[in-house]
């Protein structure tokens, strides 16, 4: 039976970031055995721990799903072996045991040398090109691409919770509740995004029709103009209904401002839609002075990208919407580059379809008014989201105001 | 067949409040036939409609159960009788074929007069003392009580429903969700309020613990301060959250102001209770000063009368607390009666309890974050009601700005 | 002010189906007036009712306002008028007066007759083309395409309530809640299939990934296998999850039959959609043997059609799924045509989308455990859906259970 | 500043069962700092953990508040202080500093000695009489008795997570989800009953109305038979919905049988109700043979104790309710005692209830279609509930038939 152990080691915050506790069950959970070898708790709250365990399987087998199981939790095996590559025999498709990659920060063991893996993302495959290596989507692999199979020479650093900061997620822990002090939150959001912006981060927003309805279009707006936001992640539905609202007041078929029903609120969804079609482009229909403000027009008047993405429920789509969904990814990716913190807010489609794209450090704040959502996002793998439960058409204005009281 | 015929007559709205159309319905729900001999709809929009049928039914009993059902629906028999009296035999029991009540307005035909029935709730009986009827629960039934059995002689009134008025209820209909706008219905509710209390109307206000959870307590407090409540309706929990918030800053164990952890969060709720125990009651906490801000000080400061209804899932209770159940729905009728809007705050319990004492024309504003919610009270019954489904933390701030700003 | 004024006539089942109540709250939601000239109430429940109505506006744009609201409800001008049409100067552009449609059954008044057009849908224009009528989508427009501008000419008929019929409409009501005795309710929707089925109508499932995750795959695969499904709606998810279970056993990282962790879990996922690649399709995984039981499968086996709809949200996607969501759409209304009854479960993106292109007369099921779901379908304008929320991983055995009894 | 320092120790699983995590947490969150002194990591997984730290504080009151919440963590100080006790002034008052209770195993160190507190509920008080120590309620608090103050001697041991099991719990791990495999949780809940029973354990119901609504009460009434249930917690509704279902076959106006509109079906709920007034008790109608099935009906037959506790919504209520809510909370408190397993069954507030009576130990399902009615259920402090997110009416049929094979 000692044949089939295997030596390992961890270090971080291992007990602050439950880095331990997820190996510990890990191992459980596949009924393994481990032995804790040596163990060196960090003795105040800043310094790193360390561990090395010597890991037990009942035969190879089972070893090695513990092991690729825990590896994936920040263990790396003591003697680090190099990655092993194959090649793809056929564009889009992988070697049979490919590795699968997590949203955590990667490295890999590649010609004696640890490389950081550019690009990370969750469920993809590593391409290793020289000294260089990617993080690969499955429609993005060529035939021939060097990938990595096996769970050797990978190595993940989970990343700290965040700790004694001043940020909301420090105030909210990670849980979602409806049951939170609204006003507050509100103000920490507001605190979050002036400080992110101040220190030069990017800031993207993704968001749903609801935004519209709910009367929370000007304050998104606002906050593009006030020059917040970096980028916009949306459907054909945000943008329709923007248009319409900025052009015919209504969404919904309900006068916004007055509440009054309109009389042709039915059809003016679609006028909105063929105003678009007329125009050529959002972009032209804010150079000829029909499209006056809202959402998209300030998107427009500011240069900030935004990319809208088609889904088989759209009216029209609008002809600014790219209809073919692996192109929309692309550029969807391109607008999250190196972002920050993004924002969500009332779209479960596109917030999960972003967070499959972010790596696990990047911050995201998920409002919507329906609890099973914000969890959903986070049942995804979008672990690190903040949810928050409330109603944008409330919350939303209240972050603008507080924002603009900082200036 | 025939025989089994019964001419009734009906008028009002008939089209505009489906009156008719809800007739019709419950005739062939219940496979019965009908042959309309007469109608008049009234030429203009003003105008009250009337119609008279003949209904058929297969026999006897089968013609009583539709007319039974009809007869709820605001029709009368053409030829009116009498209602039938019979003693209760016992206290809190009611004869086998007593009339159960609906929450409309109700007259019964008794000594060739038609009587107004007092006191309308749903689900009662309906007791004649001399020529007044009241409509009693069947705890409060006294043995030789003259109970009305059958249908006959009982007329309903189903409420019209508001058009071209200026209210909320008009603008949003009578249906809940969350994609409206909400800074339009929050400004709705800010006139409705405002009118409502310049026409010398009641209001009462049932509430939740998520009232203070959320940050909405000052909210709260202050509409009462400024003379808008009449009437607080609620149970342990809303006054202990209150009263912790009020007296040691925190809720659900977090600083509310500025959402930092609070060292004793843990206990601070019990110490809340402790701490009126010790003074006796709440009215005396405010007498000596323990309590010096919140919705429960306000009460006590305005004199406006409030209930503490008891119930099973209970921390102390308070010594406020009416932990007898049949005594606090006796408290709470006393506080609604001829209440002219009820607004319902993130409280299903408490909620479903008031829509079951009040008569079906007094306005109801039901607020909750939950869609379910809202629609289960509208499900039991208390079908007037109009759901808001919003987070109250930050809707409630923004309805007392908009009705200062009216001052 | 008698200028303003225009007769209107309107026919069926004008009490019962809410026909007249409707048309009399537009005409008030919008505050003209209007005189009852003339009605005929059907006397006994079979019958058509019949209403000619004087409606008047405050001036001409008001009356047409009305006018146009109104005849969506299946009001009729007493003189009726040829259909306006004007070409479309642009591919992708409607006129600007366009007629917007309804999912209702239309007929146009073209050439001195009734015209009814084909393919009917929400939200879209009428093209005519010599004596034939479509409905067609704005990025289905062509230039030169004769498109209907204004309402003249055009006739609605609004579906009747189902009623004294065996189904579970008629059961149900037209509501949802969770407070219904679900086994009953699947007992009424296994008759209802079997019966559509024996009538040879046409039955189409749109379907989430819920399904598998829930455990409701082998019902949903048995239900294709006894031939009662027609065609097939999804995205991409649900076939990777299904070929996932199929192949591995897993959904969501765990063992679906014995609920354990599967040591592989959290790359089954991409294993699945790896070896559709692989085989180049679907159908050639069925045809090579590797793909041999689930849904997916038992479509390629009994040959019946489904369509992947792409979506931003995709891991992937599968080579088999159609990422340009327009060409998609087409796809979809393809297998739609002539659907008699569609049951959709669990996506709401899916659901959505394929309600927008049914009329107003196809069956429409949809089964899921969340409320505000079902809710948010009928407020986008299938408001025919018929609501049960329950949770199909134990609803459709049940289901599939009583269906395999009848036979 | 080494003035303000304590010693304290913890042992057990700290790593597995986030014991140390918590500790780190609590004390970086209070911004205190701390020195690992000492720590021995079990080398096994069955192997108990120790520690030692040294715990910082700004000043005394810094670190007595951080010493006071992480004792509640299963710290406990080096340096073992007798428990300080304080005599009650009055009736229901507690002493300004009483110690506030957790639900989880507690000792305190009181003349010399280790005692463990009787009858462990969370946020009550400890009230010592000679060598015996009670967890109390502060309304059952006496005059005179003795109290513990502040938080010195009080040990207490947080659960251990199940491990390695059988049952449900460990299946499920501690989320709810409604992406689960329900027939094989199903299962696993008959499992789980099947075998906790076997073992001579004690399981408890707490079920509201829903059960009836959505048919599901055949299948509870046959567990009740089938001698699995120990006891039933309910409310006025349960009951009265029951006996409606049991003798008129009507659940909320329906037909549950074949799901056709009954005739009285608007009256039922209250002739129910005035039918076991008139036998005077649910027990008597049961003798006298009026009521023949159901729920309450076994109760009865196998004389499982039930209690219906009142709440302000209830019609009636029953005269076997208890209207005192605290008379009511004695009594839900009896039929818990002891318990092993509680299964909580669609009412939040019966749930909640019971959960703040049960110390941590005691197994807990609650079944529910609304996840954030199991969320809440769990802020509440009941975190160790397994959340199943399903329908009622059709999991609980699965449940029975599991167990029947199992027989």
């Amino acid at each position: 039976m000692t044949k089939f152990t295997q030596q390992i080691e961890v270090s971080g915050h291992l007990i602050d970031s439950l880095i331990l506790t997820k190996i510990f069950d890990k191992i459980m959970d596949l009924q393994g055995e481990f032995t804790v070898e040596e163990i060196d708790i960090g003795k105040k709250k800043k310094d790193q721990s360390y561990a090395r365990l010597q890991i037990i399987g009942k035969n190879q087998k089972h070893l090695d799903n513990i092991l690729e199981t825990i590896y994936r939790e920040g263990a790396v095996s003591k003697t680090q072996n190099e990655v092993v590559l194959k090649k793809s025999t056929k564009n889009c498709v992988m070697p049979d045991t490919f590795y699968s990659t997590t949203n955590n920060h990667t490295q890999i063991f590649h010609q004696k040398k640890w490389i950081q893996v550019e690009n990370m993302m969750m469920d993809k495959c590593i391409v290793v090109k020289g000294n260089k290596a990617y993080c690969v989507p499955v429609r993005d692999v060529k035939k021939g691409d060097a990938i990595i199979i096996g769970e050797n020479g990978v190595k993940i650093t989970p990343p700290e919770r965040p700790r004694e900061g001043v940020d909301v997620f420090e105030f909210m822990g990670s849980s979602s509740s409806s049951e939170r002090p609204t006003q507050h939150i509100a103000k920490k959001v507001a605190d979050d995004i002036y400080n992110t912006k101040k220190k030069g981060g990017k800031i993207i927003i993704v968001g749903g029709p609801a935004i519209v309805h709910t009367g929370a279009s000007d304050s998104v707006a606002e906050l593009i103009k006030l020059g917040y936001i970096d980028g916009l992640l949306a459907g054909n539905a945000l943008a329709v209904h923007d248009i319409e609202y900025a052009t015919l007041g209504t969404s919904l078929g309900m006068n916004v401002q007055d509440g009054t029903l309109a009389y042709h609120g039915h059809r003016n969804h679609m006028d909105a839609i063929n105003s678009v079609f007329k125009a050529g482009s959002i972009a032209n229909m804010v150079k000829s002075k029909k499209l006056k403000k809202g959402i998209m027009y300030e998107c427009v008047k500011n240069n900030i990208p935004f990319v809208l993405a088609g889904s088989i429920r759209d009216d029209g789509p609008l002809p600014d919407v790219i209809t073919d969904v692996s192109e929309a990814q692309r550029e969807y990716k391109k607008v999250l580059k190196d972002a920050s913190m993004v924002i969500m807010i009332s779209t479960m489609l596109h917030s999960i379809a972003t967070g499959n794209m972010l790596p696990a450090n990047v911050k995201v704040i998920v409002v919507d008014i329906s609890q099973p959502t914000v969890t959903k996002l986070m049942d995804r793998g979008t672990w690190q989201a903040l949810g928050i439960v409330t109603d944008v058409g409330a919350f939303l204005p209240m972050v603008i105001q507080k924002i603009k009281k900082k200036k």
